[in-house]
């Protein structure tokens, strides 16, 4: 069981590797390159690069429990087809059209080297920021009888809120790595991690990485 | 056009009342009064019924605008077949096992009587955060060929937002009136708003009730 | 372990009444009355009511064995604000226009007198043939840790069939009780039981009231 | 408008090619190739290569017409993160356990070579039969604005009738185009063209490729 609050992870104290599954979401180079989708939207990618090596703690205890790991990534796909006028009219705005950012096949949407992705971990790509909508990520969750998520990544208060809202509303059980995630905007990233505790938590639990690697670890001996 | 940051809204200058439609959340007793849901939860609902004027406004300048109201209501199914074991944990750990709050059929599901629900009016009732899971939501404003929405009422942290978030996943137009949304948590509340501007409106434009009512009275004039 | 085609049913030999449910897909009065909906498309209910003895059987050892009853419902909301132009040109079409045939709240809506729906049952209201899209059905079924579905009810191949469908995609091990299905098209409703069959069992497994029954009393026992 | 069966197609008498698509399913090297999946489920591939000469003609056609061409893919991720247990066990009871029949990436996945897939359209790769189903398809129609779907390819019975029914209950306007279908199962296909029909178009209408090149003609002229 997982030191959290405003309660301990999982509720009912069980926390079984087969059923869970580490969530990171979005830890591409469009987010962390200086010259990515994020730094031209005129944000310091430096707060998204200050977790790594929390997430890399985090990755290697999980691999050695038993847990699996889940990446997402955020992009148009490569034929654009999901790419609506209002959303040309963005990138247009801000002066991102002509540019590959955020699209499939193209070296920003690429998960940044740091993070060590195994042929064994699960890869879901995705135009919106709630990872479940338009995918297959219920479906792979369902298929493998994962039920738990631990949620990490960026950024908090965008991708990383959405999809933890809809796993919540899927009931799947939650918890946040608070600083495991990460946002250009602290304001934003603060007040995503108060969100989830509203309503004595209403989107589930938020913990720490010393707290989760204490628990991996126990499971891991 | 409505006044509106990041941007005016509709981006394309075009307000239809035909394919426009003002989503007013969760205006419960449950949530709204000194013995609802919310104030077992420890909330003040002061801040909630403060918008009733403002909704009152925007709900009879929509009616003469020919906009459509669709009403949402937050709570189990009166069988409680959607209620897991973890919901009955929660429910009992705030003492309100055994109680009818956030239960369909029960006095505090019902919408405030200041509120003014007519027939021609759509209300979809819920059981998650997000207005689009799991229910018909998406399906009737489609068949009503409704594209473009107008965010209002509680709470901005937690419902509002999920709906927000999920209608913009799916390509709706989304303007969220700031001073028609209110939380039991005014921190929670104040950043709910700043999220939807940053990366330039990555849910949206936001914009308050004068704005609004300056360009539907343009409308029906 | 029900003996099946083509194979037996539940696959892996567990049928555990916890994890299963006996689907009732739409026997409502709008199908099985001589003046309803489908006998004014010009079909004749007959064959709908003649599985009517087959399904209280089924009932009862369901409920005897601790299997839960779903039922569904089809028709579109009492507000219609569910109905596309289209609909409506279907309806006007067929003589159905200004018709109460197929909407919520009419008396053709409710479920025949024969089939006892308890309290303890689950009832989903739907306005597609596909009971799983734009409800709340997978959210049921997944809160009460059903996985395991068997189907009855009509029409086989419209509404029985496109939930089915939608059942084993979403991974739910399901059975067809053939002879508890009826379709007012002798030919649809043995094709699509057929159909259950291709690929090895593509939609699942198919068997009768009496090899079910059989299954089930010994539960009960 | 199209000659079909039960009515005419689109209903209202307008063909508007930049809100239509042609819906090619699986016409994969695993359904039509001699040593393909089908073929090592028993299936003769004739019936399906049989289709090839019409597919050409009509997507020759519709390019001509300015109408979007959407292709759906069967098979499991690479990773097989999607394939359940249950799955595992039909694939090693039928003896395809260990080959690489529907997997992505895998040669039998591939459309094959006669039909001509370009740049300019758009595939959707799909676990399930229901291409709706965990994909991004309804995301690509939407922020098209594509409305109207004319439906080819294989199996009649399995994939394109769970796509065309699902299709139908997310109000897009359908047609089948008859004898571009087809299934290894001539009692299958013809059944399944038969219950479009039913309840006087409950699945919209059918038609066949010669009514279909007329009206595409029309509109290129």
């Amino acid at each position: 069981m997982i030191k959290a609050k405003p309660f301990n992870y999982p509720y009912d104290g069980k926390l079984n590797p087969a059923t869970t599954a580490l969530i990171i979401i979005d830890m591409q180079n469009d987010f962390l390159l200086q010259d990515g989708y994020f730094a031209k939207r005129g944000y310091d990618p430096t707060a998204l690069r200050s977790i790594l090596p929390a997430l890399s703690l985090l990755i290697s205890a999980c691999r050695s429990a038993g847990i699996r790991i889940v990446h997402t990534r955020q992009g148009y796909r490569a034929d654009q087809a999901d790419m609506t006028e209002y959303e040309q009219w963005r990138r247009a705005r801000s002066g991102l059209d002509g540019t590959s950012v955020l699209l499939r096949g193209s070296p920003g949407f690429e998960i940044v080297p740091e993070i060590d992705v195994r042929s064994e971990d699960i890869i879901v790509d995705k135009t919106c920021n709630n990872a479940f909508t338009y995918t297959d990520l219920e479906h792979i969750l369902r298929a493998q009888g994962i039920t738990h998520l631990m949620f990490t990544g960026c950024t908090t208060d965008v991708c990383v809120h959405s999809t933890l809202r809809e796993a919540c509303d899927r009931n799947f059980q939650c918890l946040t790595i608070a600083d495991a995630c990460a946002s250009g905007d602290q304001y934003a990233h603060e007040a995503a991690l108060h969100m989830i505790t509203v309503e004595d938590g209403v989107f589930g639990a938020v913990s720490d990485t010393s707290e989760v690697m204490k628990a991996l670890l126990q499971i891991s001996v």
